[in-house]
């Protein structure tokens, strides 16, 4: 076999698109179909988001993981991306893949987290399934739901030449403990969508280097990320804040003549959360770039 | 390890009500949550249905098999459950699990599939998510999405001591194909909630024997199933009609006063559809109880 006909010569951005090339164009009441956090439902004078998201044991958690903390993770990871479209979870379902061999009370801590992490930032657990998953194969779950806006949501697409390029909280260093524990920026992102400030927005969980492109090329823009400008947490390095990702951070864009409005009416309202501004919008022929000797596009 | 508390010693059903039993109750906009084929959010003059349901290699599919009708079985699985509260879908988002060493052809007819089966019983493919699997595992597949119902939902609730029983179409023996190839009966559960005929309603996916049990719990009634009765597939036994599972057919039940009416108006408007009355409600301390020596809900 080829490296072109299998999987394992495909990145998953580009196997995604091939597949997707095959489904019909997205068609009412549907109005925002692949490419973005979520689909997007017209919904009378709001709009309905859809969303789902796997997790697999050893890929986003390990075996010995405490089992509320995977829980927490797999909820949070979905409002996180209703939260990066200006809206918050409401109906939530859950599909979970168990190994028949471990004890019920993992479970029980698994269903716990995630009842936790629904009653922290929305959406009420509403059904799903649960099978035995296949032989030598760890926990599978997968989080489905519906989420609301109730401003007109922000999609990847909107930004332009010239915008600023914000981030909240820290880049970097996530796996020593902040990817299970997160807490999805769900009231910023509908302040964002509410005070009409984000131009494009998308949460940061591949890594920086790897969702700055797709937000780009929805927007068909470039980028100049600022180097000495990330914000790192705690030790993290510039390296590390461009591709450890699991951040969970919101990534948007701003009008430059909105700069000023944004950032004293955000420090009043999140004076918590941390805003930084890391770069611009530039022309798609710019491409991407960073103000350093190291490339984190390359 | 003890039975108790392991996942060994316990069926799916017993295990979800346990686990469940940590989630709160639902709340608004959800006014049913788990225990029904969908969950439902209120939505205005309309109700919202929510679902996931997970297929997995060796269990629900063949390595082996053609990979369209892999891709068709998952979403008019989950088409079946719409149609079983009287509605049909909406949006669907899936989910993918593959594993990285099968040609990409597979993925094309499987995404081909699915795509057939949207366009054939209704739903918007708008998105998902494809993941490597775990080492040593086979494909996996979740399907989630929104249906609608124009009518008032149709529950497993709703069943009342001397209703009479129905089922569409035949049962047993399914996996010589029907249950790949099957059609969702999407026009009968919206025409059943929309005519007011059926008081309580599902869709029967792992055999009469396990699933109208369920639909008496719900209902706090007993029944009665008359074993010449059964509609058999093909050459099915009475047997293979209770347990087989798989024939995504209506389970519905009809106030008795309703029958002519039923009877008349289903022939006409489904002339292709089978429909045959399989039984009685009876009072709940009755049990489920079946015409014959052999007892299939033992």
């Amino acid at each position: 076999m080829t490296q072109e006909s299998s999987m394992n010569g495909m990145g998953e951005d580009a196997l995604v698109a091939r597949l997707l090339a095959q489904w019909p164009q997205v068609s009412h009441p549907v109005i925002v179909g692949p490419g973005d956090d979520c689909a997007v439902i017209e919904c009378g004078t709001t709009w309905q988001l859809l969303k789902t998201d796997a997790m697999v044991e050893g890929q986003h958690f390990t075996r010995d993981e405490e089992m509320h903390r995977v829980g927490w993770k797999a909820i949070a990871r979905v409002q996180s991306d209703f939260a990066a479209m200006g809206g918050a979870a409401e109906a939530l379902v859950v599909t979970i893949f168990l190994p028949s061999d471990r004890p019920l009370a993992l479970w029980e801590k698994l269903y716990a987290g995630m009842a936790a992490a629904a009653k922290a930032h929305g959406g009420v657990l509403c059904g799903g399934e649960t099978s035995r998953s296949p032989e030598g194969a760890g926990i599978l779950i997968s989080v489905a739901g519906t989420g609301r806006c109730y401003a007109e949501p922000v999609l990847r697409s909107g930004a332009r030449n010239g915008d600023l390029l914000y981030v909240t909280g820290h880049l970097g260093g996530s796996l020593a403990g902040h990817h299970l524990d997160f807490s999805p920026r769900v009231n910023e992102g509908q302040w964002l969508a509410k005070m009409g400030f984000a131009t494009a927005m998308m949460d940061v969980s591949d890594g920086l280097a790897k969702d700055l492109p797709r937000l780009c090329m929805q927007s068909q823009i470039g980028a100049r990320v600022e180097e000495n400008k990330l914000p790192l947490r705690n030790h993290a390095t510039q390296k590390q804040a461009m591709n450890d990702g699991e951040d969970y951070e919101l990534l948007f864009s701003v009008k430059p003549e909105h700069q000023a409005d944004l950032e004293s009416t955000w420090a009043n309202d999140f004076p918590r959360t941390p805003l930084t501004k890391i770069g611009t919008c530039t022309q798609p022929s710019a491409g991407m770039s960073f103000t350093g000797g190291w490339d984190p596009f390359r």
